[in-house]
């Protein structure tokens, strides 16, 4: 990398953290990935998280000029403090402090989300637009809301949890405590753990799918379900279509409430069944509001796993570089 | 009205424009209604309007700075052009050019329900606040967000249309041609219908309601049924249960999506039964996600039916006074 300006993107979550050098492009360059599962204690992610930083930076002349990270949990970037991420299990941490502690580079922190959001607007499908959303369908359901063109946190940070959308007041309860939640239908946990009910129902129409697992119903994954979709498994395809439907809904919700020009689906559930993106498209011209969705694009996230560590890069740049 | 800085703020509906004259601290000085319905033309009421906006600044001897909009329809503001206003049965009409040719001063539009939020938002209930989401229930639902302290326009100014989010997807068509929208269980109108099929359906138990009509059925409104509530009469409180239902599904969408400080209610449905925003209240503290809910305030909007009027002063203010 010869770009003198360039920045470290990290995305921080339950099992492991991708850190990596970015430059001032959104090119994400060399690219480290550090266990965060079963550690002791914060501070030895941290002590782990710092190695893997220092060795980023030692071929490089230039220092960083600051360090974003993403994080899977409820953060406060005015004070850099992890209030709680629960499958980490930290609580009121001040991740920032103790980073710049060991490294002496500045640190800005936002939502693992939220900064793949930022990500697909600054250097992905939703390049340059004024008016985004982005949804991310994978274990669960999350997002981002770019308005004005600015990213949108709301006021205590949390903005953007568009998986906890009731689609369906008389829905199943969702693992947040709500009902009818979009993640209740889409996320993959949800797709999971509905394959398994059916399958339990009615154990010939579960052949297509546990054909997949060796026949071991507790290994059915929302990837059975997508495997089993591809060679058009009748119950596969029935779950599957209610995956749409809450996905169509919430977009719904989301183009009549947001009026965004550029809708973009991401996340493991997404990429293994692209082509949902064409019912989407066409729930929503036929139900949402005509003025707002007549010049929508509903589109497929390009930065793929990466987004989240450059969306975290672009938010150091943003803020600590030449422009801030 | 001795203030020299003043602007004159219209909202304009399907039946009557409200003009008025509104001091730079928000306050509506003397006011006059122009009836619109009608009409054979725009411009003819362009010309009742142009007449109203004279005789309101004859008396003063400094012009207003400028003339502001909030109209019940589809608006262009950067062209200041009327799309789609479809009860006046207006159709890609440029009201800011015509009045300005008739009157010389400089005029911004809206559409009237962002208008009454920007009322609430500068000078209501949501004063001050960075992060709001207001929600007006009258005949139909609609809504306005300010977000990072930037009123929400979207792509093709429609943001907003919070009646039309989807929080029953099994549940009845509404009338934009969505499914189970908001509207569609809480706005007046729908009140009104659900109402008059419950009586059909159940004459003997309509009787409470019928009372207030002299047993006109076609007669009943959102307004009748407010008043058999308030009676305590079973019908009237199994719809009114249903409306505070939906509004709190509603509610708790907009705290999980967009994280608002304040969220205001406003409109006719919620004037007539204020204590259901303690139900709402309640629901939202229950379902909604913990962190996007503590800080919440729900509140109801102060400016009643002025709110639009003021509100697209203040924008006539912000847009040509000394701060723009």
């Amino acid at each position: 990398m010869t770009k003198s300006l360039w920045t470290i993107g990290i995305d921080l979550g339950a099992t492991k953290a991708g850190i990596a050098q970015v430059d001032s492009f959104g090119k994400l360059h060399h690219k480290v990935i550090v266990p965060t599962a079963h550690k002791e204690s914060p501070e030895a992610v941290i002590k782990d998280m710092v190695e893997a930083i220092k060795s980023l930076c030692q071929d490089i002349q230039d220092q960083p000029i600051g360090i974003g990270i993403g994080i899977a949990g409820q953060v406060d970037p005015e004070k850099n403090l992890v209030h709680y991420a629960p499958n980490l299990e930290w609580k009121e941490f001040p991740i920032g402090a103790h980073l710049t502690k060991h490294l002496h580079i500045p640190v800005t922190i936002t939502n693992d989300v939220r900064a793949a959001a930022r990500g697909e607007w600054e250097y992905g499908a939703g390049k340059g637009s004024q008016n985004l959303v982005c949804v991310f369908v994978g274990t669960g359901v999350g997002g981002g809301i770019v308005s004005n063109e600015q990213m949108i946190h709301g006021h205590s940070f949390t903005a953007g949890e568009i998986g906890h959308m009731t689609i369906d007041f008389n829905g199943p309860k969702c693992a947040c405590g709500n009902i009818g939640c979009l993640e209740a239908y889409a996320g993959g946990n949800s797709i999971a753990k509905r394959a398994k009910e059916a399958i339990k129902n009615n154990p010939e129409k579960g052949k297509g799918i546990l054909n997949h697992v060796e026949g071991q119903i507790d290994q059915v994954t929302a990837k059975t379900v997508s495997k089993a979709y591809h060679e058009k498994d009748p119950l596969a395809r029935e779950i599957i279509q209610d995956t749409i439907k809450a996905l169509t809904f919430a977009s719904i919700n989301i183009v009549n409430v947001l009026n965004p020009q550029h809708l973009i689906f991401g996340g493991g559930v997404v990429e293994g069944i692209p082509e949902m993106l064409e019912s989407i498209k066409e729930g929503i011209q036929q139900h949402a509001l005509k003025t707002a969705a007549r010049e929508l694009k509903v589109l497929e996230g390009q930065l793929k796993s990466n987004a989240g560590i450059i969306g975290a890069a672009s938010l150091a740049l943003k803020t600590f570089g030449p422009e801030s």
